[in-house]
């Protein structure tokens, strides 16, 4: 089993997400040897809050050059874990301050978007920038809600850059398997149009559910007699606003595409229902519960597999 | 607390639904004191399965005339727990073996087609039938997945008849409330558009989902990269495509009016996407995450309240 080994990592917006990360390197020591993690935060105060709880060692406010110089000296890797919209700024307020030896990955939800951002920012040092996606979160966030074991089994997408060094993807492939997760590659475009199917997608229809529901005169009627399905199908309706505003514009190219699709399976259901044909509708019913009973087996069976060894990726 | 009494209930589909009842009126002996319970089956093979766990007494085939009129002779209840679809042609084949003082009941999804059927095949004796709708369910299906405490909780509509008699309508009430659910009442229309709203649309929606990845040729990726979003989403895309394919059908004017109106909110979300318009989408997000969290709050506030008295109703 590889260790994982670092001096010094910089977490920008240690929440959820970064939060976890870092108490994944701190916990399971097995496969992380670490050193000093430093949280920066847009304030110092919701960063402090990170230290209190024992995820990051340092705390550094965004605003403060010269902190952000002295915790970006020497270290050799940055993770930005901030919400997609602020991956451009954040790039560019420390692209001047990065040492040539260290590395910057981020965990966010869309990949074009930020692959443009890094190369608008980063300029010569685009190379030493590694695109990358967790994909795991929770109803919850902040620091408060991370989690040692988050990325545990989860996936993690990487996009790499045709400028990145082999010895530098692997790098950050390590990162993530020593939190327990499962590595693969993917160009920026495929990740964006399989990520807006399976995740933004569904996202917005919730959403529109609960929405379209609201607008009707007898919502609250309504709402007292929904169920076990409502309750399932709009669990992620109570997902941040922001970070899915974000998320649908970043990704507006390929979500559009793929609820293009969907409005084409939902008029074919509706001419069905209309034209009274129950054989179109079951056919469609039983080929789809067919799939969805099939992923649910293969995860339960992933999942009874056991931990993947942390740097061996169960799929390339 | 009141007691619910009966000599004989027939049950016809002896699944989850009647058998969860048949189970909870047997097991929750404070409430209920029981007589006999006959479940009658397509076939005798079906129903015998029910005998064989305890659920029911006696079991009888439906297209055994001598033995169906025996098992109604001197019930005073009759319950219809088979799909919608079946209504229509059970209350005809029951009708003329019917005493004038049985009442007959059901739990059907939907509830207008279901009175169109009663009111075609029972005709004089249409007041001794009151529609119902108990809203439980599980993905699993049959008399193995019967539980006693199914309705523990939960709503059940009834759709009361101007033929009706109230002390009938109490009956059937009180019936539901021995197996410690939540009874309400609202005309058949009403119910429609509510259940159309709240359970049918998402169900349709949820199958389209998978339907419509699978009809990319990137289905398999898209597959792989599906997580707990998905997942919950996609749950209610598992249940029966036969007795969805009959709910859609039956319940058809209420699902493709719901069905439209969600369309009308997924183009002004379509639009907004395309327009860059940040703040349209972060408003809908908004709006849904509060009502979609209030939601749940409410649900958890109820458990929290504890059982309601079995002949209690929360809500009228």
């Amino acid at each position: 089993m590889a260790t994982f080994c670092f001096k010094k990592l910089v977490i920008f917006g240690v929440g959820l997400i970064g939060g976890s990360l870092a108490r994944a390197l701190r916990e399971r020591g097995e496969s992380a040897a670490g050193g000093i993690v430093v949280g920066v935060g847009r304030s110092l105060a919701s960063a402090e809050r990170a230290r209190q709880l024992g995820v990051v060692d340092e705390v550094v406010a965004l605003d403060d050059d010269a902190a952000l110089r002295g915790a970006l000296a020497g270290a050799d890797l940055v993770l930005i874990a901030a919400p997609v919209a602020q991956t451009e700024p954040l790039l560019a307020r420390i692209a001047s301050f990065l040492d040539d030896s260290t590395l910057i990955t981020d965990a966010g939800s869309t990949k074009l978007d930020v692959v443009a951002a890094a190369r608008s920012t980063l300029g010569a040092r685009i190379g030493q920038f590694v695109p990358g996606h967790p994909v795991a979160g929770r109803e919850s966030s902040g620091v408060e809600a991370a989690l040692a074991d988050l990325y545990v089994g989860r996936n993690v997408v990487l996009c790499p850059l045709p400028e990145n060094r082999p010895a530098d993807v692997a790098r950050i492939e390590a990162l993530w398997c020593a939190a327990g997760a499962v590595v693969s590659t993917m160009d920026a475009e495929q990740h964006d149009r399989v990520l807006a199917s399976v995740s933004h997608l569904p996202h917005l229809l919730s959403f529109a559910l609960v929405e379209q529901i609201l607008g009707t005169p007898d919502a609250a009627l309504k709402l007292s007699f929904a169920a076990g399905g409502f309750r399932d199908f709009t669990r992620i309706a109570a997902s941040s606003p922001e970070m899915w505003r974000d998320i649908c514009l970043a990704n507006r190219t390929a979500l559009v595409a793929e609820l293009d699709g969907y409005l084409t399976v939902l008029a074919q259901l509706r001419a069905a229902i209309v034209a009274g044909d129950g054989a179109a509708l079951e056919a469609v019913f039983a080929r789809s519960r067919a799939a969805r009973t099939a992923w649910q087996q293969r995860g339960t069976a992933a999942d009874a597999e056991g931990a993947h060894g942390p740097c061996d990726p169960a799929r390339t």
